[in-house]
């Protein structure tokens, strides 16, 4: 087979690279190791920035968004018993979109196929060849055999565990990560949100997020230890810590129920510079990977595909490269403040348990700095929003 | 010897609020363990917010200030070769004045000298009293003497290394603290700034910070290791190290000659808690140290003589005790604000030998935010000129 790119992965990043790439008559395959089930099966973010609404747009896979989406206008954070409101619409003029990544995928996937642009699924021991070269390939087994696919550029959209960054060389590559000393627990569960916006909640037990996917789908999240097993956790534990840790009036008001996905997720910040290796780009997870506070994740993956699908049409439109040459050093620029974000939300939320009783003090005024300066909780906006793209 | 209120410490803190008692008719003895000559010699910061400007007027000791000081409206933060300036009045209406903490204390010990207010300098074994009843009682040797101050409260303004902290059971304190694994180098020069501002450099050999105490004397300092010894330093090693952290602009410009003082300072951050034992009350650096960066230590302790002038006063006018009881709790609030400043600025400024490199790209890309952000840019200038007293 022969394309002119060739995705390796078929998350949100990569279908969402592959519906801009064929918006723009740029030929390409999506490669990806799992089924469409399990790839649908994976429960992740759910907040969603205007340029991610925006690429959605372009991508021509927002209808159902738009329909279904909730326009969020504010968050709150909770600390010492109190709800403090950050109101992003009057601080920067923006909101962001409630909507599953797990329904972004689904409508990724329904676009894809409807068009019947080509993806392979099930694809075992895929490997990346001659990417530092002018003739990249990607070589994969399927049904016994063992295909191959020659193209001109091959995108890594593969996850933190992927193949992609595991085929440039380590001495190509610098690697920056922190991995966090505890995890997220959270629950999916069929009740209605216990707040019409989402409740960060800062508690000497630990941090607890109250978050949603529509009006009638919660899901909440408590910090719990990194060595912590979900099979410890029964729905009614969950239910009794989670309460433990917000408002009383929260506290009062939350509706619980039978969860229908249990997991604890750990957290980490990870970046790999550069995220291009000769017709090699990397974008998404495969590049970094942020802590879930502050819902950077996909969008970061979003921003990062805009960028590339952007300079591969320069590429084949006008033959300019200059866009593919600066690719790394621009999305680095937006990740690494992302990453400075989606670090401080986690320090400043969480509690650290090798905190000094002067780091837990500095925490608590912060948050007092914070509520109290309008200026600060604009910066905080900001940043949640999504910085300019 | 008797009198209301019992000051121990002659430095500015001790010296402000013995102005502002006498103003209030409230009687008061400073104890000083040194001379005044000693005292004087102490070189220390140079940048007064509004509200302590404001402490200086009503104790009636700003003749000189208002004539000498310099009121600047903004600071430089440089970096990657670039210097960016924060537009403190732009961002918040207010501005700084530079004005040397030796200067202030001269024009405090003149103001009490010419009222005959008692100052007894060259008390030796200090002792505290009686404080946990209704007698305080201030105990010191002089001239081959032992003599006593009884007294209904007691003022410790005798900084970190006072007794009058250390005269409080272990038990009824909470001490946070953190040191910092460098120091500053500072030298005092009479030669004209290299900027009309502040200018404050992260570099990769280390922070540098340009500061001045008059159009024609400068103070500059340079991140240092905590084990370095001054007398390794040169004048000129001192004048290149600074050079080579510069940006071009101010590296060409520095006007260099000899110092006139030349010393390293630890850097820590330090608050014991509370700050009212009984009728003993610490206010300034007996209770609570800030590392230099964001210049607050002096600041800080007029904000908390302020408190206590007040709340003394409303004791002897009124009978009301309140102040005096809230007095702790309403000062440890901008405190740790403060101490959160302190500890921000200096941790986004200095080189931190432990550092791995995601802390280091996080440093930049905080840098990068912080001056694209008119809020980031507003939070801190909020934060430089003084919190709400």
């Amino acid at each position: 087979m022969r394309t002119q790119v060739a995705i390796i992965g078929a998350g949100p990043a990569g279908l969402l690279l592959g519906q801009l790439l064929s918006r723009a008559g740029i030929d390409n395959i999506i490669v990806e190791q799992r089924s469409p089930e399990y790839v649908l099966g994976r429960i992740r973010a759910g907040i969603l920035e205007s340029v991610t609404v925006d690429a959605l747009e372009r991508a021509r896979v927002a209808a159902r968004l738009h329909d279904e989406g909730l326009p969020h206008a504010g968050i709150e954070l909770s600390f010492n018993g109190q709800r403090h409101r950050i109101d992003l619409q009057a601080l920067t003029g923006r909101t962001v979109t409630v909507y599953g990544q797990t329904e972004v995928t689904r409508d990724l996937m329904a676009a894809r196929q409807a068009e019947g642009t080509t993806t392979i699924y099930e694809a075992a021991d895929v490997s990346l060849h001659g990417f530092d070269g002018t003739r990249p390939l990607v070589r994969y087994r399927k049904d016994g055999a063992t295909h191959e696919i020659e193209c001109d550029y091959i995108a890594g959209c593969d996850g933190f565990h992927g193949v992609s960054r595991q085929s440039v060389p380590a001495t190509s590559t610098q690697l920056f990560e922190r991995v966090y000393p505890f995890g997220w627990l959270g629950i999916l569960s069929d009740t209605p949100p216990v707040a019409d916006e989402l409740i960060y909640a800062s508690h000497e037990r630990g941090f607890a997020l109250c978050s949603m996917r529509s009006k009638a789908r919660s899901r909440y999240y408590v910090q719990v230890p990194s060595t912590e097993r979900v099979e410890d956790w029964s729905d009614e534990r969950f239910w009794d810590e989670l309460r433990s840790r917000l408002d009383p009036h929260a506290a009062e008001s939350l509706v619980t129920g039978p969860s229908i996905e249990k997991s604890i997720a750990p957290l980490r910040s990870f970046v790999c510079e550069p995220m291009r290796f000769g017709r090699l780009f990397l974008a998404g997870d495969a590049a970094h990977i942020v802590p879930p506070t502050g819902a950077k994740g996909l969008n970061l993956a979003a921003s990062d595909v805009l960028y590339l699908a952007d300079a591969l049409a320069a590429r084949y439109r006008q033959d300019d490269v200059r866009e593919l040459d600066s690719y790394s050093e621009k999305c680095l620029r937006r990740i690494w403040k992302a990453e400075r974000f989606s670090w401080w939300m986690t320090s400043l939320l969480h509690r650290f348990p090798d905190a000094d009783a002067f780091s837990s003090r500095i925490q608590q005024a912060e948050l007092d700095f914070l509520v109290g300066s309008e200026a600060a909780c604009k910066a905080l906006a900001e940043n949640y929003v999504g910085l300019p793209y």
